[in-house]
């Protein structure tokens, strides 16, 4: 159901800070006729009743019902669009195979327009399902494929943040998948900006980003060249860093300096800058994240296979980094936000607890690193929605209208509600933890409804 | 749809051994009036396409459509059924605060047998839905419930063994919710057993298991007496064992002894017997494990909040240690075994890989840990069947039919298949990694269909 230029009435969860998540039960949210919030009435506000009434009078009032939620739409923070084909498949490899044998061959195909269409309009309505209202995409080094997904994302509204990879060096990347010098990768760059910006019925719903693939596949004058590009339009940025062992080593020996230093050295440190896991950062390059604004998509489903370790959250958070969610569709082998928000929880758990059985309760893990669900839910709605200073998020006035409506009693439920012993401050970890596609009955963007059966 | 009496024709993925799967396309699998598979004809067998001809004639064959995979049931080794209406709650405090707060009191509520109704209900046909075909289950204190979870069971046709739980040590448990005395747990262990064998309509699709909760519930008097009776009935055995600092070091500092060693001195550490968790077994322990014959139910899920410690796969494997997979409802948050058999893999990277990045690389891990997806899944299917002596987890003659059909186009969805660039040996990960339970089409007990939109 399109909710713009209506009010909503329903029980509304959302997290717009650290600390635990608010319920909104039995609010009021007025949707203006362009998908904003213009007005959160509450029930204890003494004009709440009188607000209802006004909208059923006026006929545009919709009432959800009572054992329903709405929350926030996700905001994936890393996903690489061209490999959602490979999903869950070839994890078993180190990175470098992983990229050479699979990954590389297969965004090479995005040469191919027709299976680029295929792929992208499969993967962003498969997102919109899950509830990813807002997605940053790294796309492939091919202009045309790029434009193609994110002309999909604007046709079924999605959110997005689209990046044509810049990645240059003849040394690390492959002959047949490699822009063919840095000039062209940033031109390309810019003409993705250029062309996002005049598409015809955008109005901001889709953008371009700068996206260098990471400092291991690119020559200095490219990364140079995309800090000045970035400087000059204000784009966002995003890239990878400090990922693995490996490839934190790769650029410390390349510069002597890390992944941070170097990035921010190319003027590639913004605060318009995502920075993909970021598993080895020191705290030194966590305070020059801080004070540079740039954020952090932590992506724990994928760092199981490809980081050799867990991104400390907790540590990024107490140094005032900005940090979201991501799926890192296909280094993490599913599309779904509940899933990271799930492994988000669970790696931080093991983290803290520690792994191996052998070694003493006292040297086999970190104390301090746990995050609950209510924190991953912020981290996966409102810490996204901050990390691009995008205005969705929360459910507040001037907030757009990005949102998932679950119902546990949808057919297919996996949730189960038993009214003898649920309290409604146990709904949101029912949700994150048990629920699934077929519960998440309405995805809203906007206001508009890009996903769902219930009309 | 049925198919005791039919000859199915598709593709059947089962993982016999520990090396890797096989994929049997476009088999032709017979299946008697009772649900028992008498002969499995792969393409390449010479009778092949006499037996498709002949089924086709007796009007006996179904075809399963091209693009679809027929996969062994899933065995859980480990849930605790009562728990079901708390999945996905208070994971974020110690196991003694979660039984004392939580758990002791839910599990209570099953003297009401009309709760004890909604809730068994719900949980086995979830459990059914999501593949589970085998389960092994914790019920309660209780008679009646215990019973009654069985009967549902029998009636929703899901295999199953039941355990009414023993627990009788008044200075562990609480006084609304123990056994009165180790004889009275004792012979509520016989009293199920007694009432379960004379089930009408039973025919050893549903069993009962004696159920210690673990050893710092129970006083001695009741091990020794439960040992005892499983020595004369030959029934199975299922208890805790080992899975946390907490729960290995208060063993150790009743006896002086481990877990292992106690059990087998109390006769429980039977041919039968399956322990939970076992996180921190010592090498002699799981000599000790090998030898007896005992397996061990690994609930990688849980283990996450409430182990400290990931369970060593492939340390148990060495030593020729029986291991199936367990949800551990609801210590671990999901009743999905493909969810465990994911995060199964994903927790043996990080015990391999290691999660503090602090740490440098050669010390943060544990080398040669890992498993893959083939391993997971034959853990979930022939292994727990293995576990459990029963005749289930792969296609064979004389194994049951319990099976789960695989639709990767089934509505909703969460799989997608790329011909492009899918190759058939990929299909598991897609599976196991992707498939949610609207791909479930069908599931079947002893070729009975027990859930599913199929027919
Ligand atoms: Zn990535
Ligand atoms: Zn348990």
């Amino acid at each position: 159901m399109d909710v713009r230029g209506k009010v909503i009435s329903g029980r509304f969860l959302h997290a717009p800070g650290q600390d635990g998540i608010e319920i909104l039960a039995d609010a009021v949210v007025e949707v203006d006729a362009i998908g904003t919030i213009t007005r959160v009435t509450p029930t204890a506000d003494k004009h709440h009743a009188a607000r209802r009434a006004a909208a059923r009078q006026a006929g545009t009032l919709i009432e959800l019902p009572a054992r329903t939620a709405i929350l926030p739409g996700f905001v994936d923070l890393h996903i690489h669009a061209p490999q959602y084909p490979q999903l869950g498949k070839a994890l078993d490899v180190p990175l470098e195979v992983w990229l050479h044998r699979y990954t590389f061959p297969l965004e090479a195909r995005y040469a191919d327009l027709a299976f680029a269409r295929k792929s992208y309009e499969a993967l962003v309505g498969d997102l919109l399902a899950g509830g990813t209202t807002t997605a940053l995409y790294f796309a492939t080094v091919h202009q045309e494929a790029s434009r193609l997904l994110a002309e999909i994302c604007l046709a079924k509204g999605q959110r997005a943040l689209v990046g044509k990879v810049a990645m240059d060096d003849p040394e690390a990347c492959p002959p047949y998948y490699r822009d063919e010098s840095a000039r062209a990768a940033i031109d390309g760059t810019r003409a993705l900006i250029d062309h996002l910006g005049a598409l015809p019925g955008n109005g901001g719903l889709v953008k371009a980003v700068a996206t260098p693939r990471f400092i291991p596949s690119c020559t200095d004058a490219l990364l140079e060249g995309l800090g000045a590009l970035t400087a000059e339009c204000g784009c966002h940025v995003q890239t990878h860093c400090s990922e693995s062992d490996w490839e934190h080593g790769h650029v410390l020996s390349r510069y002597g300096r890390t992944d941070a230093e170097m990035l921010d050295h190319f003027g590639l440190l913004t605060r318009r800058t995502v920075l993909a896991h970021s598993n080895f950062l020191t705290p030194a390059d966590m305070d020059r994240l801080a004070a540079r604004g740039s954020a952090v998509a932590h992506c724990p489903l994928s760092n199981a296979y490809f980081a050799n370790a867990v991104f400390p959250i907790r540590a990024a958070l107490a140094k005032q980094v900005r940090v979201g969610l991501g799926t890192d569709i296909s280094g993490g082998p599913s599309a779904s936000m509940l899933e990271v928000q799930r492994m988000a929880v669970a790696a931080s758990r093991m983290l803290e607890g520690g792994v191996d059985p052998d070694l003493p309760a006292d040297r086999r893990g970190r104390a301090g690193m746990r995050i609950d669900v209510p924190l991953a839910f912020h981290l996966a709605t409102a810490g996204g929605a901050d990390a691009l200073d995008l205005p969705v998020g929360t459910f507040a006035p001037g907030k757009h209208f990005d949102a998932i409506l679950v119902d546990p009693d949808a057919p297919g439920s996996t949730m189960r509600l038993f009214e003898e012993v649920d309290e409604e401050s146990d709904l949101l970890e029912k949700i994150v933890y048990t629920a699934s596609r077929p519960n998440l009955t309405c995805v809203w963007v906007g206001g508009r409804a890009v996903s769902g059966h219930s009309g």
